[in-house]
């Protein structure tokens, strides 16, 4: 299995995008030093923030752009740097919108400032206060940073105004997604079949998939065809891939996905399995479990099996085979190159193969 | 009284630049109904958070520029309309760090979506989270457009490269700032007087001074001199201008200033007048109501007697004044045209004239 999971070996390009995202953060963290002793701390944060993902938005700006031929790889590490830094913003944000302090199991930047603040003697509410800040700030400061490292290539004005407009998209359809998301799990908005779909192809899709897709395709000097192959490409795989994440987040071996499978439920996460769940009678077995912070293995257990009987499970894992089997047609009816065809035929079947 | 306060007549430019932000926000408006309802509320609400407003930064840009000599009143408009945004997105991102969500008097951004949801009959605490998500996002997406703007300008590469410089240290200085406000609110550290001059410095000076001033000299072409002189001047202009409000908020006619003078001392916020009278012996006098959200308003005069008796209001009226006149001096002693030297020293007397 690659380092990904979802196609796309690593190479000495994508290392060199890990050296250029750890020379990034050195700086600010050093530039940081001069402006106070917690703004050094909220930079280093954010480094360790950036780091443990499986750096897939690189892999794919990098993927695409060697491919099709691109050779300027100094510009290439820079967009693919400037898409990872984006993410560890949405991260940041997504956990202070969720009021999580946790991520991976270990406290994230707001947890850290947070029982930082404790240590030093500030009520739980007023070091709660901090961390929600200390996150917003290290959020806002990253989204502007990534749009910097692509405002600032030096390549022709018309590539680098597409690559802005591609980031522009890819911002504006996952803050879109984002708001929906929270309007379910708020209760602001019902969450019907069609519109959690909706929201999870914008969520997802748009920035972690169709944008690195079609910015390394642009970088490369890709003609209009490829770049819009490219995007129905990532937003199918992007779908697929994330409907993938939340059958994991509900029947996923904790040993292999590093998290507890019956967290989805307890927080009710409002997926499409949960979706299609409530549209059937099964739903009373489900409804007073889910969402319930203090439920048992045991009846996390049977909400599973109640998710099973009324065909939410086959429905949506029937779902991610069909989105990635159209999104390899797509692939191969294509003029790609056959080897760019074969990684990314090979990353749309990783999300059927890695569920069984 | 000009209409902002601070100098820079409204000019016809000015006006344009009232424009084209109004056509930024109509057109994502547009755009956000295709991405659903509570998106296109979003973009809405953003519009209106960016109006009534004082229009200050843009004055700068625009006013320095045409002093300056420039002619591309299409990128000057632009670049003014850039920094509009990015304020509009810190007073989002600012209001969810204080929680609050009233802006001059009027529910918020979060306050709008959070009243909102309560009528749709979501739980308070929902709601609550529902408002600082939707703020969260808005912010967000206006700290990206911001610097989006800035990065189409069509320019020479060299020129767009400076200008984004700018921008990277108005926001990396600010959120220094801001972060340092924080702690001082959350009592994380300890406000010390030379540590709240220094965030009071970084947290407004920089980016609602001396980015929008260096800015538009930078598109007027102006050389080092003139840009580091404006640099300067923006610096004492926007520490001045940042202790007169830190003055009004305790000592000002609320008639003038639109919002009660004993907000400040209910909230607690620390301020240089604070910081100072921290240091004497009046403090006793003074520490019990300060930061009570419940204190009379017999309370917040005697408050107000104390921060008179102990000196810290004249000690900080002789901060303005002196920061006012390094001010002016400098711009005195420096080659910039004569009318924009009229124009900054004006401000520059502004700061202190509205205390009296």
């Amino acid at each position: 299995m690659s380092q990904t999971g979802i196609g796309f070996e690593p190479t000495e390009l994508r290392e060199r995008v890990g050296s250029r995202i750890r020379e990034f953060f050195d700086a600010k963290v050093d530039a940081a030093g001069h402006l106070g002793g917690e703004y050094q701390q909220l930079w280093q944060a954010a480094r360790l923030a950036s780091q443990g993902g499986k750096r897939l938005r690189p892999a794919f700006v990098v993927g695409v752009y060697s491919a099709l031929g691109g050779d300027d790889e100094e510009s290439a590490i820079q967009l693919a740097t400037a898409f990872e830094i984006l993410h560890t913003a949405f991260l940041l944000h997504d956990d202070v919108i969720d009021r999580d302090i946790l991520r991976r199991g270990v406290p994230n930047l707001a947890g850290e400032f947070e029982s930082d603040a404790i240590a030093r003697g500030v009520s739980a509410e007023r070091a709660g206060a901090w961390g929600q800040a200390a996150a917003i700030l290290a959020g806002d400061l990253l989204i502007h940073f990534a749009q910097g490292m692509i405002a600032r290539l030096t390549v022709a004005d018309r590539t680098r105004v597409a690559l802005l407009d591609v980031l522009d998209r890819s911002i504006f359809v996952t803050a879109a997604g984002e708001l929906a998301d929270v309007a379910f799990s708020t209760g602001v908005c019902d969450p019907h079949l069609s519109e959690v779909l909706a929201m999870t192809e914008r969520k997802t899709a748009t920035y972690s998939f169709e944008g690195p897709l079609t910015a390394g395709a642009i970088l490369a000097g890709a003609d209009v065809a490829v770049v819009d192959t490219l995007s129905e490409f990532g937003r199918l795989l992007g779908v697929a891939f994330q409907l993938g994440d939340d059958i994991l987040g509900i029947f996923g071996d904790e040993r292999v996905t590093g998290k507890s499978a019956s967290n989805d439920l307890r927080e009710g996460k409002e997926t499409l399995i949960i979706a299609y769940a409530r549209s059937t009678s099964e739903w009373s077995q489900i409804s007073d479990g889910f969402g319930d912070i203090g439920i048992s293995d045991g009846q996390a257990r049977s909400i599973r099996r109640s998710l099973e009987r009324c065909g939410a499970r086959s429905f949506v894992e029937g779902m991610i085979a069909d989105f990635a089997d159209r999104a390899s047609e797509l692939v191969i009816a294509s003029d790609l190159p056959s080897s760019l065809q074969a990684n990314l035929c090979d990353a749309a079947q990783r999300c059927v193969g890695r569920l069984v």
